[in-house]
């Protein structure tokens, strides 16, 4: 059982980082100065590189949290008169409309039940059916349920389409597979704080080069105005507006550890190997997955809460994290549910600590001791017993 | 003279903070954790606390930089029918100017010369002239050029007029009076990273809270809705989106340094010493401020750059650098100058250090010799001789 000063996040970001990323921090950086921008440089190539993006594709870093890069990238990108298909199976797909729709984009949204994957060929009838959809969105891995997205497909069609792909990636880049040579976007968006184990307040867009050369002047904002970030990065080096300097030092350093574990692959490894060990372990508590192994992405697990009256999730969440582990809230509209996440610099060891601390406080809570059900092999059409619902 | 690992930032933010700030950061803390929710409380009640506006302002904190921020300001609290007068002597003016057409606000323009204050005065005509003004936009301290602009006269026009009054506080909050009971505004916008000595990433808003009631749906935006980031707050205590947890953490504890330095007063104290010694050094060595003394806010001076042709800036800002000092070149539209900054967590004595390496290094680029001359009473009238334009 875990005990240390701080506890381990089990979320799906702000997460754990490593020490040697926050020691980055304790440096103040001149944002005018070399050092700082030759960092910034170095960043920039090094995201274009984990996108397969070199010769086509641009790294526009952005002030802010994930929500502002999606926004920028909706505003800048989609023409005032175009119109964006959102694909939708949850909260950040729910979002993503709402920021189209606010902006006076036309929007159009094709919805997906919370627990199931957006269906590329419902994408691809919809934008046959309306030759106004310039732009198709969709969220790469779905933090709301943990769902992974066919973005892959969700691309082809909409390249045969010849419409734009946007993707929220926010969850997924850096260890799940963002290739624009096999996944062709228009842009990607995404943050520090995620899978590249960064800490939060800075976020990015990918943006293909000729898309954002003709988005000048599509923004109605000066500060989520990706194509001026852009251009005045280009000519100057620097940021437009004070940088959060310190968190890129940090996203720096990150991507530095990030390629030390090998990069998509490596980290991509520890997190598949962590998520099983989460699943196997919670299965055999009686805990029931919301998805099934094949549509989980190795992010972040949602569980159905059991429906035993003594479990309460308030206080199972405040038992665990006095034991050293802070997890994470549903999201579903529909059901109750709880949340765990696998990403960070977490190992196996740490999420078998976590599955021993629910051991104990199921035991404090009195809830009925853990069962031997289901395993990796269940998923929900073979609810678990004990604690399951 | 100083020898360090990290040069002694003398900009206008980011700056040099505490050891205690930056090791603030070396946790990782859970956005929906208690203990980061009662970090946000507190930072916000201070906040309030020092902008006087108990009971009749809200803090409102927004990822990103200070241009967030006024982005924020301007979209949310302008109705989209609404009118702009901004008051402009300099580069952040112009600024907000160009938010608030970009965010298709009528905007009005009154502009004075760079090295004038902007005039309260004209500012009463201008409204008086056009009843379509619905707001006044002014900056406290215009850091262009450094020059202390009157808000308080401003604010008393704009009340007599019935108008509002949108200030940007950029570099004057925590170090300059910004009591809304002196100086009634409307909104305030401000950022972590100036003279409240925290790290960049995170901005705020001190709004009128009648005024934000009213301001919902005027945001054109769903990531710079001011409205919706506090309605969301109010209603659960947490962040709508990733806060930049570590630089939340950095800016509570840099609040509990302001606060143990005297707050304003004693912040105001130290900056003004900084900028004493800085001018009178400077002039000592012929170098003209852009500003007479009355004029000066204490938190970054400009000064002419010598006419002498062997005074190359990139080389003077070069070889200060590898004497530990980073200094800011110069925004004015007309004229060669350069900056240097009074504020972050620096004192006198690093003050002298900075004059001791400025002589060393016009030695070493074969300027002429100091010259005494100048001295503390002296002002652009009077320009000192040596290196002097």
């Amino acid at each position: 059982m875990a005990h240390r000063e701080d506890p381990l996040l089990l979320t799906p970001g702000p997460l754990t980082t490593s020490r040697a990323t926050k020691e980055a921090m304790l440096r103040d950086w001149g944002a005018r100065d070399d050092a700082f921008l030759a960092m910034t440089r170095r960043i920039r190539a090094r995201l274009v590189e984990l996108a397969g993006g070199e010769g086509t594709h641009e790294a526009v870093l952005l002030q802010g949290s994930g929500t502002f890069a999606v926004e920028a990238m909706v505003g800048t990108l989609v023409p005032r008169e175009g119109t964006v298909l959102v694909l939708q199976n949850g909260a950040y797909g729910e979002r993503i409309a709402r920021i189209a729709r606010t902006l006076g984009r036309r929007t159009v949204v094709l919805e997906a039940p919370e627990d199931r994957p957006v269906d590329p060929q419902a994408a691809a009838d919809a934008v046959s059916r309306d030759p106004s959809i310039t732009h198709v969105a969709v969220v790469y891995c779905e933090t709301t349920s943990g769902i992974l997205n066919p973005v892959e497909e969700v691309a082809r069609v909409v390249a045969a389409a010849g419409r734009r792909l946007l993707i929220d990636a926010m969850s997924a880049f850096g260890a799940l597979p963002c290739d624009a040579r096999e996944i062709p976007f228009d842009a990607l968006a995404a943050s520090a704080n995620k899978c590249l184990e960064g800490v939060p307040g800075v976020a990015f867009v990918l943006c293909r080069r000729s898309s954002l050369r003709e988005a000048a002047g599509n923004a109605h904002s000066v500060a989520l105005d990706l194509h001026d970030q852009w251009a005045y990065m280009e000519q100057t080096g620097q940021w437009r507006f004070t940088p959060p300097t310190h968190v890129v030092a940090a996203l720096d350093r990150a991507l530095a550890e990030h390629a030390a574990e090998g990069g998509v692959a490596g980290r991509a490894d520890r997190y598949r190997r962590n998520c099983r060990v989460l699943v196997r372990g919670m299965r055999e508590m009686g805990f029931v997955p919301l998805l099934p192994d094949a549509l989980q992405a190795p992010v972040i697990v949602t569980f159905h809460t059991p429906r035993d009256p003594r479990f309460v999730f308030r206080e199972f969440y405040e038992r665990l994290r006095a034991h050293g582990y802070v997890i994470y809230p549903g999201k579903l509209t529909k059901g109750e549910t709880f949340r765990i996440g696998c990403i960070g610099r977490i190992t196996e060891s740490d999420v078998r600590g976590v599955l021993a601390a629910i051991r104990h406080v199921l035991a404090d809570m009195g809830v009925p001791p853990p069962v031997s059900s289901g395993g990796e092999g269940a998923d929900r059409s073979s609810p678990g017993r004990g604690v399951g619902p």
